[in-house]
């Protein structure tokens, strides 16, 4: 018997679907329906275990430390020294587990709202929800968007890891939730949130795009490939109120990465005109 | 009715494909199996047309340019006056197109396989194919492994345009052509050779990496996203007999490319230990 999945995947071509991808399944680990979602965990043959929400691949083993720490190193090495960090969204662990890397991190608060994620993450995917057991680790279960509302002025740093914007997923690509995330940061804090394909999505990276230039006086925009994710190159936008983040304030490099360094920061963002076109 | 079109990846893990990509068709434009492969050139709703040599994708109109342009421009503007110019492979002529934007190029020589490839591209992929109307272009129906054997010192760039190393092309990816390709080149000539995905081929990359290093003095190795490629990533391999293809010796900059940008050529170069580690 074979067993494959295949994510349907969304463009902004069309209204169904005209492209997929398909996994072989070596054994499906986990399948529940909770109140907020469909959560799976599968065994692959190619990208060993895979965690998939509501029919959208969210990671594998094989590339998931790419985006995790493209969305963490980023900011927390172009802001000079950050202290407080939230993460929306980002319930298997893997941002949490490249925050927890710096020393001087005082405070990594998880605001997320399906509980059953992170216990599947922490049950069957350790390598990523070992992470939780840090104890400078404050997980909040609830919507993101109601919690940044409740903050101000507390956060250097705050990592928009969010699903595709989808029902409730959409508020966190919107105008009013980076204003209120700006307003949850410290005067030179960082917002970066992950934008999706610049190739396929063009229409949600545009509109991204100009609702954090309302909100933030610097707008930056990088790159990293995602395999398993649509389109071949994955995208990351940043809000900034002070910190040029191609600038690397922070003089802390953490150990062991496998995809982020120095110079691989630099070029991420380096657009070709492709790409620099969806932002006119 | 619905029509897709599948492609059953082949990766380093396992013999059978165990990852598959599918394509949603709007009409299959041609289809004919020639006396070396089975060509098909399909209208698809997310990426325009595409061509599919032996049920893989060879190039779709919505990325083909990133390919192209990369594997062309990266060694024309290294070298400092590159005047003749071997494409090995490369029937759909879009290597062609790129490289006729070069005045100072005097000789375009297309050493194809195939002749049903380039008039099936003429016919239906014009945006590529229109190319082999450059009179400076001579296509030379033949193995590319027999006609670089008869070329000594003629070439300043060879750029080898091969499909994936199965079948007749596999030779492409082996220390005696390269060495052959080597002496085809002027004493300071460069090749690049397209050297399929660093995520999903390694033992391929390496392999390569290993028979060039054993022909040339300088081996050097670059990215780019091919989003119908698989594993999100394409790479190429360089063998340069002198110049180091980072430094862009020669000034002229072709106008109106999508992806190429000087500053691309560099980042292109950046490479994560994740890629790194490929190399021992």
């Amino acid at each position: 018997m074979e067993l494959w999945f295949t994510e349907k995947q969304l463009t902004d071509q069309e209204e169904a679907s005209t492209v997929s991808f398909s996994v072989k399944i070596k054994e499906m680990l986990y399948r529940e329906r909770t109140g907020f979602q469909e959560i799976a965990v599968f065994d692959t043959y190619e990208f060993g275990k895979m965690l998939v929400l509501d029919g959208i691949i969210q990671l594998t083993l094989a590339d998931e430390f790419i985006y995790h720490e493209m969305i963490t190193h980023v900011p927390l090495r172009a802001h000079p020294a950050p202290r407080s960090v939230l993460v929306v969204g980002g319930g298997d662990g893997g941002s949490v587990r490249e925050i927890s890397k710096y020393p001087a991190v005082e405070r990594i608060v998880l605001a997320e709202l399906d509980q059953k994620v992170i216990e599947v993450s922490r049950r069957f995917l350790p390598e990523l929800g070992a992470a939780f057991s840090d104890p400078r680790v404050e997980v909040n279960i609830i919507n993101g968007v109601d919690y940044v509302h409740s903050m101000k002025g507390v956060f250097d740093v705050v990592i928009v890891d969010s699903p595709d914007p989808l029902g409730p997923a959409e508020q966190l690509f919107g105008a009013t939730f980076y204003q209120a995330v700006c307003e949850a940061l410290t005067p030179d804090g960082i917002m970066v949130v992950q934008s999706e394909s610049p190739f396929l999505n063009r229409r949600v990276v545009r509109q991204v795009c100009e609702n954090i230039k309302q909100s933030f006086p610097g707008f930056y925009y990088y790159l990293a490939p995602v395999p398993t994710y649509p389109g071949s190159l994955w995208s990351f936008a940043v809000g900034s109120r002070q910190h040029n983040p191609l600038e690397q304030k922070n003089a802390f490099l953490p150990a062991g990465t496998r995809y982020y360094t120095p110079e691989v920061h630099q070029a991420a963002f380096v657009l070709p005109p492709i790409i620099r076109s969806i932002f006119g």
